[in-house]
């Protein structure tokens, strides 16, 4: 039978049709010079692939200066860093937090990867960049969805003298008032050590990272508006599922998701808990409390009110001096200088923002 | 072999083991005693059954007191509506907009049986409600899946002169700045309607209705802190998508998503807008004059700020002269007393709230 068809074959065969054949383009170039003019910059790019830089964002995520004559990416120069970090903008201690790719690979789907991964980065961290410089102190990453391994990185690397803080993805695939995370709380509390939420980054599962339950967001500012939603929800949980009522003496830290949403915030989660106290009993306070006492907020991207006197207004509506730390996020295409910033508020306040509430977090 | 087999069972036969068997409760009761006792009030719910009221509310989400004699749910009676609302409350006209069942529905997966849905909707509330009383007016619902279906019940309903609103579920699978729902925005702009988005009710798919990308809530409260994120979600898409450019008459009510988050987006929708213009070309000015003056918040729930004078910093920061109006949310637990409502702000602001702006968008 296979004989006979095989000869058929080199004779007079029937049609042989291969409906799926992957033909592809030679070079980015190639298949962008068909596409329309304002998407250029853009080329084909799938949803997910830089993923978050969405069209069109042209010039890029970072300050063109800051990228440093050895050709690498911004950020990853340390004599660079030191001049325009603690010369230009003359910061004396950097809490450095990462490129956030390393947030991501912390939530990766292969958790035998994430594990390994953010091994690497804070094995990275301490050799190339704390042992340069003791102005610069540490966040480690750990992957939440392993609470084990995350306890057993903070027990390896916590003795390291710049280490002051655990930081978690933007989002895992809980809230992070569940109980599956609180050995992570627990053991930072007793190392005192700060927890840090950066805005929405490495969601689980989650290419574009940033969502509501209004849907995937179209554009890139349109996107950038709700990436603080990752923090109004883990907020939320950590305050209501009482993670400061088990570990009062623990710092959180959420970091660029904004300020000016924040009265929303303070003011309905004491209105919902005295509205329906029963479904959060182990709260002894009205959430706004612990906000007060565990809870910072970082300045980057600040609030630009029209009318400067909002920002005061803002400031004081939130209890900035107790609620807010400032924060550069070099070298991000917006990052903020320090000296800019901020001056429209009574100096008391400027001085606990810039200085003292993040003195009292990582014990400098 | 059968009969073999058959004769073999009543004799000595091997074992039979069934692996599904679903044995279950006579009654809800019986298997709620062996439920701890504080949540014996929830009972056995799955999550998404009543899913969105999570344990615990025990006291349910609607007024005691609003229950009619005829025991019907709260606002199912005209008779006792008319007395607590035009009566108590002292509301000359009143935006009717439904259990928000309906609006779960205009989301239904079944995109069939979504559009029968709206339909009775729409007949109902015409026939047994505006038809009662020209004080009440009303909103009409439409399966936004469905845009065309949309278009046509607008074109079959907005002649009615009490019809003066569309109303949008709290989220539907994209954005609603999404070029697809345009076509929804042209005929109410047209037909002289305002579009209405509830505060997240019958998101697309998602039993719980309320989501950040932190995953899903815990708790009620927790919940309820993250019911706005639907609204910020569209909010951002809306304007920057361009909507109020195209249809620069078309007005947009935001319901029950708080206000005090709002200085957040002003601001930084400005910010970014300045930032990254090349995202959105289509915008001729700040983001936030779309806002001041195409879009509207309600102000049920109130915010509760410890100093009163913060409510009027807030309403200074967010021009609520421009941009609140007025809402009970009668008969819900938490609906406010208009009377004893924002009485430390300037006259002529609380004149706006309280009918000036819902003149102007309702042509009253």
């Amino acid at each position: 039978m296979a004989n006979s068809h095989a000869a058929e074959s080199t004779k007079q065969r029937s049609l042989l049709i291969d409906c799926d054949v992957h033909q592809t383009w030679s070079s980015e170039e190639e298949i962008t010079q068909y596409l329309a003019d304002h998407f250029q910059d853009r080329g084909l790019t799938p949803p997910g692939s830089p993923g978050w830089v969405n069209p069109i964002a042209s010039h890029g995520l970072s300050r063109r200066d800051a990228v440093p004559d050895d050709g690498g990416p911004p950020g990853s120069n340390y004599d660079l860093l030191e001049e325009q970090l603690f010369g230009d903008f003359e910061v004396d201690y950097a809490i450095l937090t990462g490129p956030l790719t390393q947030v991501k690979l912390a939530v990766h789907p292969n958790v035998h990867y994430a594990k390994a991964a953010v091994e690497a980065y804070n094995d990275w961290l301490i050799e190339e960049w704390l042992d340069k410089d003791d102005r610069l102190l540490g966040s480690i990453i750990v992957a939440p969805q392993s609470p084990q391994h995350a306890v057993d990185e903070i027990e390896r690397l916590s003795s390291h003298n710049q280490i002051v803080q655990v930081m978690l993805p933007g989002a895992d695939q809980s809230p992070y008032g569940h109980e599956r995370y609180w050995p992570i709380y627990e053991i930072a509390e007793a190392k005192e050590l700060s927890i840090a939420v950066h805005t929405t980054t490495g969601t689980y599962g989650n290419a574009w990272s940033a969502s509501t339950s209004a849907g995937i967001p179209i554009s890139y500012p349109e996107r950038h508006m709700v990436t603080p939603t990752s923090i109004m929800g883990n907020l939320a949980s950590v305050v209501y599922e009482g993670v400061f009522v088990e570990y009062p003496d623990l710092d959180w830290v959420f970091l660029e998701g904004g300020l000016a949403w924040l009265p929303y915030f303070m003011w309905k989660m004491d209105k919902l808990w005295k509205g329906v106290k029963e479904s959060t009993p182990w709260l002894n306070r009205p959430p706004s409390e612990y906000i007060r006492e565990n809870i910072w907020f970082s300045t980057q991207p600040i609030a630009e009110p029209e009318n400067p006197k909002h920002l005061a207004y803002l400031f004081e509506m939130i209890h900035a001096d107790e609620t807010v730390v400032f924060s550069s996020d070099y070298p991000h295409w917006d990052n903020d200088n320090p000296r800019a910033l901020i001056r429209n508020i009574d100096p008391e306040t400027r001085q606990r923002i810039f200085s003292e509430n993040a003195r009292q977090i990582y014990g400098l």
